[in-house]
């Protein structure tokens, strides 16, 4: 499959998972349709898309349908390698690198702090962060020694881990409006702190990212409807 | 970085994931030193090679480190490009099937089923082993999508699928005497039971496997371990 031909891509506009792939397609400058879908009404084209998951985002390349963010993103890279810049370096062991921290923030940094969300107490909720705020200093140790000074994981320019992290800046800042709670504290986190600052100031950032009041919005709704059914340690919100 | 080279594996005999990497080495005919790593008494090699995760397996190639069995096989892949078979297949949709497959077997399959073995009522248990149930017949309709009637995920050789589900294969069996569990049951999933038939017949298993009986004995004394700290319920084992 050569780069080039149609892109489709089944979205929902709070989702972290698909923002990344709007980054990717940002960042390669590759034109693409987005749609989006009613998670609550699922449309045809989606669940024969992706029936295994049914989840979003799903890239459709030619009529083939991609699906799993990550997935996708190593698709992107590889399907249009010939266009923009790639998301993971040539090296064969800087892509180990590149890879092993994907793997890191996918695993111990933004899946404790969605549970952190998730849990119905507050003991729950303290131990969640209490790992997502571990792997923040370990993931400023690994920042430190990848980028050995260049202003991204993936050096000069914005790599994988980088677009994992970028993908979810929005839901930071509405966190911290939420909870208070500063992810990427600029005392505790300062390399991590200056590349959210560096990736917002992307045009791919400014073209993509979801605006900050509207999710904090649509956080608060889900927190009232859940409100309804769960008893109030639940709707706290810590991120 | 080129192909060749001197490459070291820290490893720990039972462990599933030490077993992808030898697998993916014997089936690329790469030599490699084996080093079996005690976890209670980790040695300096070991920790300085995975400090974030002090986690086997680790491969050490021409004195660099990499960690994370999934990134490794890809690593193998990609610095061993020119020697032996490929574990991921050159097309990039092809690619993203390989991959999305891998990660349905990571997270959906082998994640459950290890945690029916960690919790300790048997109410949790049966809950792990129905998703992993049916993560199998889900699993069992992708081979069927996938191989279009040849023998592996991969096509008509072992790719990186055949690899994360061949790992477990000793397993599998050790699983079986000790539960009565059958995982991929022949009526059930009859091509994933095929899969693991021919995946036993291959030379690389042969000389990688582990010991059927053996992984029973540690099973039982791991098992045995935890009686003495923890109610009988945690030591029915399910697989």
């Amino acid at each position: 499959m050569a780069g080039g031909g149609e892109l489709k891509l089944l979205g929902m506009w709070a989702s972290p998972y698909v923002t990344r792939v709007k980054l990717a397609l940002h960042l390669k400058g590759l034109t693409y349709e987005y749609v989006e879908e009613d998670l609550g009404n699922k449309s045809e084209l989606f669940l024969a898309s992706n029936p295994v998951h049914k989840t979003v985002p799903v890239l459709i390349h030619n009529g083939k349908p991609i699906c799993e963010s990550l997935t996708i993103l190593q698709y992107i890279d590889e399907a249009f390698a010939g266009t923009g810049p790639s998301l993971l370096p040539a090296d064969p062991y800087e892509r180990a690198v590149a890879r092993f921290w994907a793997a890191y923030v996918e695993d111990k940094l933004l899946a404790p702090w969605r549970m952190a969300f998730r849990v119905k107490t507050d003991e729950e909720r303290a131990e969640w962060m209490k790992q997502t705020v571990a792997a923040v200093d370990t993931l400023e140790g690994g920042l430190r020694e990848c980028s050995k000074g260049k202003p991204f994981f993936g050096g000069d320019s914005i790599g994988l881990v980088d677009v994992l992290l970028g993908a979810v800046s929005s839901w930071v800042r509405g966190a911290e409006q939420l909870s208070g709670h500063v992810l990427f504290d600029a005392e505790k986190a300062p390399l991590l702190a200056a590349l959210m600052e560096r990736f917002g100031e992307l045009d791919a950032a400014r073209e993509v990212m979801q605006d900050v009041d509207s999710l904090v919005e649509y956080a608060k709704m889900i927190l009232a409807r859940a409100s309804a059914a769960e008893p109030p340690s639940k709707l706290a919100t810590s991120g």
